[in-house]
């Protein structure tokens, strides 16, 4: 697929630090930085910007936090790289926390949500833009949602000046029709706005669903080295390369990237194909069952985790 | 999905078998019999038929031969089980090899073939029909066949008494666009009949490819137990059980498999998503060269295997 518009935005980091606590050495965030801009990605996400008095900087790695000397630090002297984007959650960030545009390093801050947030995300959001940056909103879990919860995020969304809004499958719960049914929605009610595209792997679906994604209609997709976080991961940042038909894409540097730091990374962390993550997907649930399963000396019965998630609770009808 | 025209055909020791070159224990067959036959699967393809004139019998396991005693074994004493089938390459059986089936534990009897083949492939397909077996025809391939070819090949089964004919994406190079393509040519080209799918999963994609067949009007869907398969393997027998509606169909007793069974061999063989078959599949290529790599010193030298495959022979325009 050739469509000029199309832009990608490489999540490894900033997802993939949600299993590592986000402590990555400076020499692999640098080397994904060094690989992703040469594959022609456009934006490279590097971790959640967040103010330290909320949270403990002793238990989390620099790219929980992404101050911009760290930043700096790593993408010294890489020339013509791609854009850096970090995201921040509602309420963990705060204004005083962001400099204006001009004197940042980075050139996008995306706003993650439950819809039920969605108003403060647009007013989060419009703040950000007028410190001069790019921004999204990443609307998560809407697999979880009413349509006309749906349907109202989207009106004030469409009244809003932000410029671009994802449809995020955060449960891996999604089949390609539910993807088409929502890109379809948001493209029609989101005239003039950017659609994009943020899968979860839990049932392999996750390159499948960002191509039909694309296919219906979304610009902005999110991609991670090999797949890289949380649980299943996303969609590969590799099986894009291979499928979008841009030439400014290269597929050669995410596997020298994968090769040399991933699989290694993969030997001490997991993510992946893991049958747990799996049935939280199948049951369009949260992964933090199958996070604390993993964790746990039981680690492997996947039965047990499968009962223990379907039996009915009587009381709860 | 609930179809009731939808059947599932287990292929895990046959596919499975082409990385262990089908030596699986007796255990090991019976255990994924009974599970198979548990979570309501309507076939399992135990492996290859072939005479044991043509092949080193010392370097293979008896699931390349399938001999009838041999079968009976595994299978003794579980009732209400799924029905057996066998897999046969032209050229590779004789008509004495096969006795009548009301003498056989076989239902059914597949035939693989090219589609250069297709004629080879209809006679030995009706031989077996005439021996009282359901069978089927899979032609292997297509992704590399022009349609000029598909056409003919499709106006021949047409003609023929064959009652069920396979999309097979060998290469796991078929995105869903090329599925829909080629089921809705099978259908419309092939009244009557059944059209199969088998996926392979070289760029995660077999789920969802399967998914798109069904949709398309496929209904006799190969998957294998935590997709075992040569390299990447095929679509994952337990993802398509979360998919199909048919209360006929039960995912635990797969779960089961795997934690006891499935985890344990891939600690001792290699399949799933793995670099150099995902070059292989994006280039539309047979597997062998990711095969012999994988076998090598430099098998995680994905850069070198990609250069290796790519890199213009300037005397072959």
């Amino acid at each position: 697929m050739f469509r000029p518009e199309i832009k990608v935005l490489d999540c490894s980091i900033r997802d993939g630090g949600l299993i590592n606590q986000w402590k990555f050495s400076d020499d692999f965030v640098r080397a994904t930085y060094q690989a992703v801009s040469a594959a022609g990605v456009d934006y490279m996400e590097i971790g959640y910007k967040a103010s330290k008095a909320q949270f403990d900087a002793t238990k989390f790695g620099k790219w929980r936090f992404c101050e911009d000397a760290d930043v700096r630090k790593v993408i010294d002297g890489i020339d013509h790289g791609a854009k850096l984007s970090c995201m921040v959650d509602i309420g963990r960030v705060e204004e005083k926390d962001l400099v204006a545009q001009k004197d940042s390093p980075f050139s996008m801050i995306r706003v993650a949500c439950y819809i039920k947030e969605i108003d403060k995300a647009i007013a989060l959001a419009e703040m950000i833009m007028n410190k001069g940056y790019e921004t999204t909103i990443n609307v998560m879990a809407v697999s979880t949602n009413l349509e006309r919860e749906i349907d109202e995020a989207l009106t004030d969304l469409s009244k809003s000046a932000v410029p671009a809004v994802y449809v995020v499958d955060s449960y891996g719960a999604m089949y390609s029709e539910d993807v088409t049914f929502l890109v379809k929605k948001y493209v029609a009610a989101l005239p003039g706005k950017t659609i994009g595209i943020h899968t979860h792997n839990n049932r392999q679906l996750a390159f499948a669903n960002t191509i039909q994604a694309i296919i219906d209609g979304a610009n902005l997709l999110d991609a991670s080295v090999y797949g890289i976080g949380r649980g299943p991961g996303n969609c590969c940042l590799e099986l894009l390369m291979t499928f979008l038909q841009n030439p400014k894409f290269q597929l050669r540097p995410i596997l020298q990237l994968i090769q040399e730091h991933y699989l290694p990374l993969r030997e001490q962390i997991e993510w992946g194909y893991i049958i747990p993550y799996m049935i939280t997907g199948m049951l369009n649930e949260h992964p933090r069952m199958a996070i604390a399963w993993r964790d746990s000396a039981q680690r492997n019965d996947f039965v047990k985790f499968y009962d223990t998630l379907t039996t009915p609770e009587p009381e709860n009808q």
